[in-house]
């Protein structure tokens, strides 16, 4: 079908792969439908390579490994999509060919075209609806294989240590601030209560994980309503 | 889009997650086509909710978590989504009603969107195209989310906290009294700034890992401070 060619295209370049191979396209090819689909990954379909059979797709590569969830019936390793893409990684790093078989929407792989495979990957599925989309199925694949390729996650670390976390005197000078306002407004009565009311700001406001311009909205927040009240 | 609809609730329960809310869809509901692509996860379309904004949608919930890439612009936690899963997943063995914000095909999710979220989860792709179709970025979340729940592995990198987490409605609905309180005093000055001074506002109290004793102290603070003005 041409909407699992053309979403299969789009989430391989959006993971960073784009030699497609695609074998005896049931509508046909080229396919305009799979061209829409595969929105901004037009140019995996520009050069994609189209083959009358299986056997012939994979003739140049070293091993291929097949996508199916019958895994029992073969007596073959079975990764799961982690565990095979680390190990395609440092299959290409020894300079080999690697290629990945998905079965078409509706049947999958065959068994015939399941033993040509050197191993299998499965995508672990509930098991009471088990049939993955095909574009689905590449998906999980390809995002795997973007993971573990080596920078993939360093943009994310870095956001995450973007994050600045102010430091404790801002929070306190906020405190302070926000003290001083709602004794003048009264928030401290009876007196006897005083002392847990300011217990529970403090534990409010330190409790949370506020950031420096967290701090200056805060601060505007409480002079903006005390310094009307005031004027 | 009702094929995205489909692939979505396809996909969600190929990774054994049935809880879909939908917030004005596009093209009205029920969909055809939206049933069709589903294949054999139509009932996660029959349970499927309907609301008219993303507000009401998530007002049950304890905490949301945005899908983005755009993770630069918010100061908010950055998870992938492997670390983002893990979290959920620990929040809701402790109680939490936890959900996952997902934007439309064509746009992704708006920044006063990303304001109402705790955190935000990111999927890591390929910088030259990083546009993934929503039922790619589900089906990546939800495999994530289904390998973390099968191997039932104890090592928790991460607690938010024991506290109870208060849900988004009262969040909101502190918010809301305190953008009036901002009004009457002024604070929303030049006009032109009422729209990135609401969003701060947002942003920061939708961040905040919030009790419900929390809100009823942030409401104290506020309405003390601006009834004695008002006196």
């Amino acid at each position: 079908m041409g909407e699992n060619i053309g979403g299969t295209a789009r989430v391989m370049w959006n993971f960073g792969l784009d030699r497609l191979r695609l074998v005896a396209p049931r509508d046909g090819w080229p396919n305009r439908k799979a061209v829409t689909v595969s929105s901004g990954g037009g140019q995996v379909l520009d050069k994609c390579l189209v083959h009358h059979t299986l056997e012939e797709a994979i003739q140049d590569l070293n091993l291929v490994f097949a996508t199916t969830i019958r895994t029992r019936k073969f007596s073959k390793e079975v990764f799961n999509p982690y565990e095979g893409m680390k190990l395609i990684r440092d299959l290409i790093r020894k300079g080999k060919s690697v290629g990945i078989i998905f079965g078409s929407e509706r049947a999958g792989l065959e068994s015939k075209e399941i033993a040509i495979a050197n191993a299998i990957i499965t995508v672990p599925v509930n098991s009471k609806f088990s049939s993955l989309n095909l574009s689905h199925a590449v998906a999980v694949l390809a995002y795997e294989w973007f993971k573990i390729s080596e920078h993939a996650n360093d943009d994310i670390k870095r956001v995450i240590s973007d994050l600045n976390i102010t430091n404790k005197s801002e929070v306190n000078s906020f405190i302070q601030n926000l003290k001083i306002e709602l004794s003048r407004s009264g928030y401290f009565w009876p007196e006897d209560k005083r002392e847990s009311l300011n217990r529970n700001i403090e534990n409010l406001f330190h409790r949370m994980p506020l950031t420096g311009p967290d701090i200056r909205t805060l601060f505007g927040i409480i002079k903006s309503i005390s310094k009307h009240r005031d004027g």
